[in-house]
């Protein structure tokens, strides 16, 4: 049987990535694609998932627009890595079907409601659409299998020093989700840092010859360059899909169980994931979280699902 | 022609090393030790900087005390790591010679004053002391040549998930400290976890036969014991003694300019040292940031200054 | 032409009243009554919301349930004010009819999205409904006609020294209703704390021999219990009539425009209304803050509309 | 016998008032004038205070310079009401003696330490130099037989509008203060708005015609401009005698007992003396606030003793 699953996200190169490993992973199936600001605008992140699905030819999800601004904060985007449209790069389609007609927030708090608890959220953007379902209507909670999100770091940020962009943006909603009692796998960029899309890995893409796998190794393309200029990295790394993967294949992903507590209130930490490796808090594990991730198994599970693509 | 430096400590087991490191190494001139409430209550860290200065007839050096607590914060110990004493273990000798008649801030203030900018402060626990001189006396910012502090971690803390303990035990001292404007040498955990006293080094120390390397193996045996407990480390790390090998061989940490800030306000994060490794915060560097120490040329270097001792 | 009102309530004894005004005062027409956790759970608002219409025979407009708890804290509830069922007093009837299907947050935007921008808010419980509604839907913001709202302190606050228990109780929500560029009045503790129901009000109502006046007299019966042993207070104040009030007859609160900000991030005055009286940010007006009350007008408007129940 | 002061001050047009009133007040043993960064830098102040005493003939007082700036934050000047001396307005004599050789930090420990316990505490300005001196020596403060100091707002600040001016510049020292666990008479703005120098006031001075009266009157008439331009007041009030005052005749200034906290980490709060009126902290009392004061009663006494002067 396989693993229902809502992909809530804000693609952004990697998150429609992600997607396509979301859609057609045999072991999963998608319920739901969720969309929130982050990378850009939701109105931006909803029409590079409708595009992504119609070229990928994924037309039974139901893509639902969310939150259009973080729980308190003013939006920020990712624009100096995501481009402009939030999917700069490769030629996109005109998207062949709507957005669904509910807010994110209502599609996700009904499948939850509808279900025998046996959905897993994989949120791989600002945490807004997760928290404010939870806040609207509690009774989601228990209903929640488990979250897997990518998000957070346990060293050192990449939007500020202390923060990753996805609990950067929101971080009163990654606040809410972290505290919801549920079990929450966390891959932080210590994981997601070593999916590195080496040119190894893009000429496997290429030499696919496909259109889906080609339209990756495009978006790669892009995010490389916006990885050298910002960050001097010499390939880019894939940080939602690892997100995915960890619920295809737990062991993917090696994490260790702590408290993980999500800073609001400092001057230069806002956004910060405190990974408490040590247990000084005392505090109870509310998080698995990543530490290293099995690569080149992390990439074959990719790549052949990408192939699988018509 | 040596360095004069000042060691600013609260011993400690590590400071102690530090202590004697820097009081016989012959690249350096130490003009005074200061001591400050931090692994313990300054009466027991000034007691015992004299008791370290007397079991190794370092005798000619004045030891003055500092700072009872930090500016703003109440006083927090680790006797935990430390003991009751703040240097539980060995049996130690009774003072040979007394305090300073000065107090510690006093002592810096007219040490500076006095030279030629030609002194290298070495704190080693909380920056109380230097704080509060610098905010006494601002005139004494310019005399300062450089500061090589042991404090803060790039990535994991040690008190807490964010934060080390010299940092955390006085984050408005060491905010002060790190807006002075002089060059700052930050020794942080990442480098000290690398100086590890393995049973290789216990046994070289104890090979010396003699009683300041053997006072030093009591020292690191008692270590031993609170880093296998509270962290679970196989072996010690030797933090202090890390800084003022930086004086000596400043190629023996490898560093990196970086901005770094204090933060002092977040709930979570309060003494985290926040390194601004991508250059996020457009702010400039006030800091060289140690990430890796040559290891072998670090023990070569201390065994051999303790192996002097009579 | 009456004007259209949303009255978003925890009722609460003084909301209870100010239901009552705004249901029957000719110069309104209230849309629908839209509830919030504050003085006691939502469950218990609003039943006592229905519990109140039923009583009073308001049986045409929709009660809503809202949000259960604040957007980002956890729930406190004022039951050393209100008893543990939120409106602790008066013998109260089952209610006569059901909640409306929708929940607040939908029956908020959906009532404004439809409207002609002619609706006046008059929130008297914590701001978490029509925040979560202004997130949610950022499209009504255009629509809300005008906000009179009872909350917050120009000088000294009554959940803490700094702060009024609705602002207080949801912090976030204050804040995201006072940016959000609607003309808001502010009816403050400075305010309400003269619209005393002294012994003449007492008898004024029982003198009317009517159930509603008679129920209200009950009601001030218990509010005066609480307020004279949690403040010392020789008669209860009335405070959410008063934003009512506000409505029917601006001139009865004095008020002066200035600019609020909400303060979130303070040890000891999370939750104060920061009125810019002397115009110290440079900041500009964002709410017109009441500082004084026609004290008779306002008893003469009330009572005479209570006299209208049957 | 006359009751022992010291008066911690940074002139500051009231700051030179309140020395006149201290230096020649039967009731009153001036020990020590001690300035502080605030009103103007302390080299100003500091000027200002050895000017004033010796246009007065107070020459037998030492006065001694304290801190440059406040514990943390940068030192930020009231120029709008002081002018850029500081003491703008009146001409001013060339100083008649110079300043103290011992740093004021010094002198408040010296004198407390030798004292028997019976020196009162007056500042007038930022706590700086009084916390500094707590910290650096702890064990002055059971020397210090109270501190009646001039600070802080029940309900609205003066320079933000949460926060009075000599709190605000150095919060964290005035936390310090009010935490020192000795007896405090806190002399807000409430109350010192009430010590109006009207224009029957400065007549009354006129008239003594005299060189300190005139001196004063010359003062007050800069400092009406000031208050008429920043805040629209009709006459200036006379902060900084008012705690004077309530040295010389605790009845004065009416008092109730409660706990005040000083906010530190707010958005828009800091530096707000949080004063719990209602008891709402549960905490016990720290300091006694002034919260009226005895108006006529203050002229006379201030008067009565301006025209002491030769």
């Amino acid at each position: 049987m396989r693993q229902k699953i809502i992909l809530d996200c804000d693609p952004g190169h990697d998150d429609a990535i992600a997607l396509l490993l979301a859609a057609r992973h045999p072991a999963l199936e998608l319920l739901a694609v969720t969309t929130v600001a982050g990378n850009q605008s939701v109105e931006k992140t909803s029409t590079n998932a409708l595009k992504v699905c119609s070229l990928a030819r994924v037309l039974d999800v139901p893509v639902a627009r969310g939150m259009q601004r973080p729980l308190l904060r003013p939006a920020r985007f990712a624009s100096d890595i995501h481009g402009e449209s939030g999917l700069d790069g490769p030629e996109m389609p005109v998207p062949a079907f709507p957005l669904a007609a509910q807010h994110a927030v209502d599609l996700l708090i009904e499948l939850l409601l509808q279900s025998n608890g046996d959905i897993v959220l994989i949120p791989t953007g600002p945490l807004t659409n997760i928290a404010a379902a939870i806040r609207r209507e509690p009774a989601i909670v228990p209903k929640i299998q488990a979250i897997s999100l990518m998000g957070g770091a346990i060293s050192v940020g990449n939007v500020t020093a202390s923060a990753e962009f996805n609990i950067w943006a929101d971080p009163e909603a990654a606040a809410i989700v972290f505290a919801c009692g549920r079990p929450i796998t966390m891959v932080p960029l210590e994981v997601t840092h070593q999916a590195l899309a080496t040119e190894d890995i893009m000429q496997r893409l290429r030499a696919m010859q496909r259109p889906v796998p080609t339209f990756v190794a495009d978006l790669l393309h892009y995010f490389a360059d916006s990885y050298r200029q910002v960050f001097g990295f010499s390939a880019p790394p894939l940080h939602d899909p690892c997100a995915v993967a960890a619920v295809i294949e737990p062991g993917i992903i090696l994490t260790r169980e702590m408290h993980v507590a999500i800073e609001t209130q400092g001057e230069w930490t806002v956004g910060r994931t405190v990974c408490d490796i040590y247990g000084k808090t005392g505090l109870p594990a509310n998080a698995c979280v990543g530490y290293a991730l099995q690569v080149e198994r992390f990439w074959d599970l990719l790549l052949d699902t990408l192939q699988c693509y018509a």
